[in-house]
């Protein structure tokens, strides 16, 4: 597979894994057919679009209507779905740690190949990765997971942008490279929301 | 009238009533002068803003001072006339509604005439249809109007978009066109104002 | 100093101190160091980013890491820092305004020589000064100060963006009038933190 490749089908998993979770998310908040849809989008498309504004890339679902289509698509298959037969509230967690960790990988893939420095890169990665799911948690009037404690949902997306860096530096292939560091989002990320793994913070007593 | 023209005035229009929704809006949470001013300025100027950085044009309002003039201007002339003579609190739904019939055909016209799929200008037409309203709702601290239930609003506007492209398509004429999808956005959102009108939504038993 | 050396300089004094804010206020809020660490980011680049993206200008940190590195040091630092000595919760408010004044003259000086229109410009200026604070604020889930009457946050951005556009036209040096702006800005938000000076406002039993 080419990292061209690569980039357009696993990019078109991460829309539509992304429309999913915000179609069900909103399935808890009672929206209508358009409402959800608009969330599904937001939450599909959102990462991508800051990540190509901020690079002064063309938008990559105003230029490929392809992107929107499959938004769209799932969006719609899931609010039927999720109509019909009653899901577990916390299950959409599982597809949104998935496309976590699509889009936080070829968000820094196509953040180097834009010769980004990269720091730069490592950042727009984990932007990437976590905007679409906190435009999802603020329309569903949530708290974004990406501010739980003990969820390592930015922490796991940074982490996996620096080890797509070092492995490329260790003279492993992109695409290689891609498939491994994807892997290390969703297995950080898995552990997290299994185990709660916390990092440094302000302590307890200090709150008010 | 030309479609330039049109698209010219009835912006300004759009930005007009857009401003003044926003300082009306800015009237029952108590700010001040610049803070209801800002408020005026980002509900008139936000979804054209948006449409114009995704499609990667010259941000309307920062090539031509006159539009940021008008919010401007229509925002002072409102809040001094809301703080003389009290209004009933719901009247700006009334050029609310207007805003978005004219916001939402204008940005899906200028999407168009910019190449954009046509799946992508209708979606264009709703962005900058709805989020100057989006933006104003978030700052007074109010439930974003497009969220409501029996509302219409992102329905209206999506439907009015491919009305446009449809009217087109049959061969009326671009400005003609124009004229009848502001009406088409404008009698929904209207009649959905009245009647509460519904759409498929996630069934009740469900919400928890 | 030339006014190429004191864009450069002042913005990385500027990004310091936002991001020192960001990570100030998040102490109070128990995020761990990568919540804390992002929040101090979006403080120290929202407002310079907003203004990039509408200029059609390069993002200032993309093309120049030094910024990311300035605003990642000093969240760490600032992290690490107040985790071991509790500091008193409004201290961030002075480092807040003069980020204000850096940012606000700033970003009315880029947008002028970028040749925006000069009510453009001011405008471009307060964007560039309030904005990383209210990232700040909504990611504590604070409100606003920039909402917050009696505050004059963004009037007193305003009054130092016309200022600084005044003082040019009356024939100072752009270098001596960015610097007396500033003061302007920082004099104009010291006073109403201590006073509470408030403005014209819809009057209070209009209140629902």
């Amino acid at each position: 597979m080419s990292m061209d490749a690569l980039l357009y089908w696993v990019g078109m998993a991460a829309v539509a894994v992304n429309a999913l979770t915000g179609v069900l998310d909103s399935s808890r908040k009672q929206m209508d057919l358009i409402g959800a849809l608009l969330v599904g989008i937001a939450t599909a498309l959102g990462g991508g679009t800051i990540r190509d504004l901020l690079l002064d890339r063309n938008v990559f679902w105003v230029v490929d209507q392809a992107y929107l289509i499959a938004a769209m698509g799932t969006g719609l298959i899931t609010f039927f779905i999720a109509r019909t037969f009653p899901l577990p509230p916390r299950l959409f967690l599982i597809p949104d740690a998935v496309g976590l960790a699509l889009f936080t990988i070829i968000g820094t893939q196509i953040s180097l190949q834009w010769h980004a420095p990269w720091l730069v890169a490592s950042l727009m990665g984990v932007i990437t990765g976590v905007v679409g799911g906190v435009l999802r948690d603020i329309l569903c009037n949530d708290v974004p997971l990406v501010f739980l404690k003990g969820e390592l949902y930015a922490t796991a997306a940074w982490i996996g942008a620096f080890a797509l860096i070092g492995f490329q530096q260790l003279g492993i292939s992109a695409v290689m490279a891609s498939w491994l560091a994807m892997g290390v989002v969703l297995t950080l990320r898995l552990l997290a929301m299994r185990f709660q793994i916390t990092l440094p913070a302000f302590s307890q007593s200090r709150s008010h």
